[in-house]
């Protein structure tokens, strides 16, 4: 029987927030224009650059993910510009409405939910504007809607290729999961969230731009005033904001980067990496299928067709026996598909709960044996034995 | 000497925040999907609306006063629009840059810093726009970078005899300190933050709307997405958010409404009148001078003039002796004010405590008699005892 307080958050955010960062959370406020503040946004400003591998300005906005892609468009383009967006699930559908929203010419490059972008068509629809009128590619890198990992790397030489588009890439689901190299794939504009690899609770996003991406802020002419970078990008010379930040946020964003530090990219990315292969591939031995294009399963969620039971059912099931609370489909998956979250603060243990938590009902309902509850939890324990 | 962590904030904001919402704020997240949110997001909407005296709609965004204040501005108005814009501060400042941006005709009404804004000015222009080309009345009701009260009762009255303009009012530092009858005054849109009489870490803001307001925003063709009242307004009937907000933030906001309800609304804006009235008296008893004009003093803030002394000197002062965080002036104040925050939860005994600092330090610095000393604890302390 669940016991209230005792959940267990698998979902794509908000994830898990270790103790020491709720301890944070919790302090007495402290002055925004006070030096201890200061102190803070230098730190946790470094630490930012460490994690996105970049030397360019990394700012943090009070706000969403949405928030921060939202100010990677408007600051950089202006009414009119063309743009291509790739769209693969709900948030690439999302940057079209946006980009729409601010009069942009928008190419769309789609492909069925679940699978991925493909790269060729970025290159020839970028090769094929010679006239460089394309000012920006937007894109998903983690489809957090379907569990889908686009192949940034190639799109992003391809953008580079061309010469004149700025990338502005939704990060949300993947930096902090997996590499997302900015400086080496020159990324222009990279936004993020607080609840995802970040470790603590929403309410923080974060925005990287490139020295490109400021030269094109200086033509934009769509206006803004909260989201407005140049705004923060001045107030960060004084290690400061122009609006009041969430102060408590930013103390447990201080405390969840060091210890992301103190584990490390490498380590980091190979647990997200042995994750998603211990569930996708438990997964498969418990007869269910992935809803994701195998070769581009998302480090950080994997989205599960439940064919002919009612996902919704399934995760009520779940929730009212363990106390976990998986993520279901969005918009015309809502029933068809589950999504377990293994994002941040999530350990080996979480994996084997969740897959014998899964594992428990599918028995239950007569949907699989024994055999292969024990199957699906020794190929899990395989790959989680790697490193 | 000062001991890191015994900090006592008087500033505007953010303000103290009591334990008990710390430690709501320190929980585990939960899904923002899921019913037990949904709970929370209703109840705390509830509570906005008993705060806010009002039948309208009561929205919670994630982001500072100022996105609240951008959103009643830009959902409801269309580029070209004229507007009067009340400007006798920093944030009154601020709103006339905000309707610039989006390309609205500004009017603007101001007075001198420490001054309040004239209503007989607002009623003139107001009348003699017989064609009703204003479409908004912009002011901040507790102007918290002089201490400056505006009589929004008989501006707001001017505003509904126009019968078209809409009132967009900040009332960021006014909300929860004294006496807002949103339905009473019939104000179109209120905006307010939550680091201020709301007790809580900076992170949400929010924002009243009327049934007039809402018909507005189907006219108004400034583009916005994250600021979209309307989406708000959607996820809401299912009391939802549009994107993910800010989970801890909101269980400390459910907190702290629960003891704002316990204590009263009455007893609320006593409590800040009291200690406006006995800060105000003490620091004259002590020789220094008011910055705001004495009719019209905030029940948040108090500034006082410095004279020969440097505030940024005499603040560092009770800072490190006492630690109190006090504000400094801002732009053209730097160094001519200090201002003492008395909003949120703030007791007498921090009352007497910051003015015994200050008397402390004035006394050190030879500007005092002893006698000086007794005199305005002695006038606080009358002025405590009321009620």
């Amino acid at each position: 029987m669940a016991i209230q307080q005792k959940l267990s958050l698998m979902i794509p955010g908000p994830t898990p927030v270790p103790e020491k960062v709720l301890q944070a959370l919790s302090k007495h406020p402290i002055g925004h224009r006070s030096k201890e503040f200061q102190d803070l946004v230098e730190s946790t400003t470094e630490n930012l650059k460490w994690l996105h591998q970049t030397q360019n300005d990394v700012l943090t906005i009070t706000g969403s993910g949405t928030a921060a892609m939202e100010a990677g468009i408007i600051n950089t383009l202006s009414r009119g510009d063309k743009v291509i967006c790739g769209e693969n699930g709900k948030f690439g559908e999302r940057w079209v409405k946006v980009a729409k929203e601010f009069g942009l010419e928008v190419i769309k490059i789609d492909s069925e939910w679940g699978n991925p972008l493909d790269p060729e068509e970025f290159k020839k629809v970028l090769e094929e504007d010679k006239q460089k009128e394309i000012k920006a590619v937007i894109l998903t890198h983690s489809e957090t809607s379907t569990g889908v990992i686009n192949d940034l790397e190639t799109i992003s030489r391809y953008i580079r290729e061309h010469n004149t588009a700025l990338s502005i890439i939704d990060c949300v689901t993947s930096l902090g999961a997996c590499n997302v190299p900015v400086d080496e794939w020159q990324l222009d504009i990279v936004a993020s969230g607080s609840q995802k690899g970040y470790m603590i609770p929403p309410g923080l996003s974060f925005i990287s731009i490139s020295q490109k991406a400021w030269e094109a802020t200086e033509r934009s002419n769509i206006p803004k005033f909260y989201l407005n970078l140049q705004s923060y990008r001045k107030s960060l010379l004084s290690n400061s904001n122009p609006y009041t930040p969430a102060v408590n946020l930013v103390f447990a964003l201080d405390e969840a980067l060091k210890m992301m530090r103190e584990e490390g990219l490498d380590n980091i990315f190979s647990r997200h990496s042995k994750h998603k292969l211990a569930i996708s591939n438990a997964v498969k031995a418990l007869n269910l299928k992935l809803f994701a294009d195998e070769n581009y399963l998302s480090p950080s969620i994997t989205a599960i067709k439940t064919e002919e039971m009612d996902a919704e059912e399934f995760r009520k099931i779940i929730k009212n026996n363990f106390d976990i609370l998986l993520a279901g489909g969005q918009d015309h998956l809502k029933g068809k598909i589950f999504r377990v979250g293994h994002l941040g603060y999530v350990n080996d243990r979480d994996i084997i709960t969740v897959i014998s938590a899964i594992s428990n009902v599918l028995f239950d309902l007569g949907k699989i044996t024994a055999k292969e509850v024990g199957e699906a939890l020794v190929v899990a324990t395989k790959y989680l034995e790697k490193n």
